[in-house]
């Protein structure tokens, strides 16, 4: 599993006074940076050097999220498949789950604009971080 | 269906030169604003009278978007319940559904923390904006 | 003058229940995409075809914008020099300025990394828009 | 001085391949997390406790930011005045001042919409981290 802290910031507030729902979106994106080093180490953007490509993405929000207390956030694989694989994300605030979600990726040539089998040196990197769902 | 029309902003494209999915959260929040108004017809945030929480996104990314092009965004109802409703999002750029979504809303008293019927006049008004699923 | 109408979306709107500073950079950014286009008509974004580099911004935050009513983003020129120039921006809401802004901009060479004189063809579009500062 | 730490995020980048301008207004903002705590120590944001507002922002992008490496944003003090103050921010990544900016924030009463001077004890605190502007 993997683990960052985001501390929220002033505008991620919005007029009901909880994280706006697009932060989560944003949060969760920034939790993927490690899962996106396996494919591309130095994260390199280049069309030659990317791999991967977001193609589905859901949020559930169970309880509201406030200003003033960090939020960790855990990242980590619920399923592979031969060229896709199904990333679960947490965030966490006060001890307690506040919001959930998932994001399916699929590795991809930008050169060839196909998609690609994960590599067996990937898939096993992956595997180390696969929890079993509910 | 509700339409509007957004126009793609320079910093709205991430580094593969496609429209970042974090951007359509906050595009398919924006189609939202007349469904919003049906339950507060001056959008006036205050806990006494806004009505809505968000307990649910989805999103779908079915091809890319680029800068150059704007993006109608169509809103419509996939489902009204006794104290929840579901929104159904789409993007069109270029005559092509680029991207589509849900959210799932939950009418909801903030001074009283719970969620209450979605009232008859407001389920007329949704009824007319309902589509059928395939 | 460039005009673009924005509508406050309800993330757009931070816990004091106004428009949140950043989002100001983001109208105003939207309200440079004709400006952007004098350089690069079709917005590509490649190094072979882009032209600009921003080097400065600033905003004035005059009075409180809210959620319920629409913005006018209005954009033109304050200074031209030899390479670069500098964009005014201003946000109108309920006919009255509530921000303003302004942008400088570098005609860039992204392949040779290296600043160039604005091309007269474009300067002479430039100045159509150019608005004498107060 | 106050210093945190942030990790630019895939859709931080823009289509240059660099951190998009706006992201600088939202990571400043960020590292006024602890500026504000001063004036709201438990960063309560209703508005019998919030106590400030932003009148004016500004940035000089000095060099181009990436993708793969973290950014340090440091904050401090430049002027105070009888209700107002500025705060100057700096962007650091891979040893390289890579923006900089400043916001000017008033002590400000949302109950009797006016401003109001900064109590001693704020201001004395304040002080401490003010840096003397070259």
């Amino acid at each position: 599993m993997f683990k960052i802290t985001v501390t929220p910031r002033f505008g991620d507030i919005d007029g009901l006074r909880h994280v706006n729902n697009t932060v989560l979106a944003v949060w969760f994106e920034k939790g993927r940076n490690p899962i996106f080093r396996m494919f591309t180490p130095d994260l390199d953007l280049s069309y030659e050097k990317w791999k991967l490509i977001l193609v589905r993405t859901e949020f559930d929000f169970l309880a509201q999220m406030y200003y003033g207390s960090d939020v960790e956030i855990r990242s980590y694989i619920t399923h592979i498949g031969n060229s896709s694989f199904t990333i679960g994300h947490e965030a966490w605030q006060d001890g307690e789950l506040k919001a959930k979600g998932k994001a399916v990726l699929v590795h991809y040539d930008f050169i060839e604009q196909r998609k690609k089998p994960i590599p067996p040196d990937i898939r096993s990197q992956l595997e180390k971080h696969l929890v079993e769902e509910d």
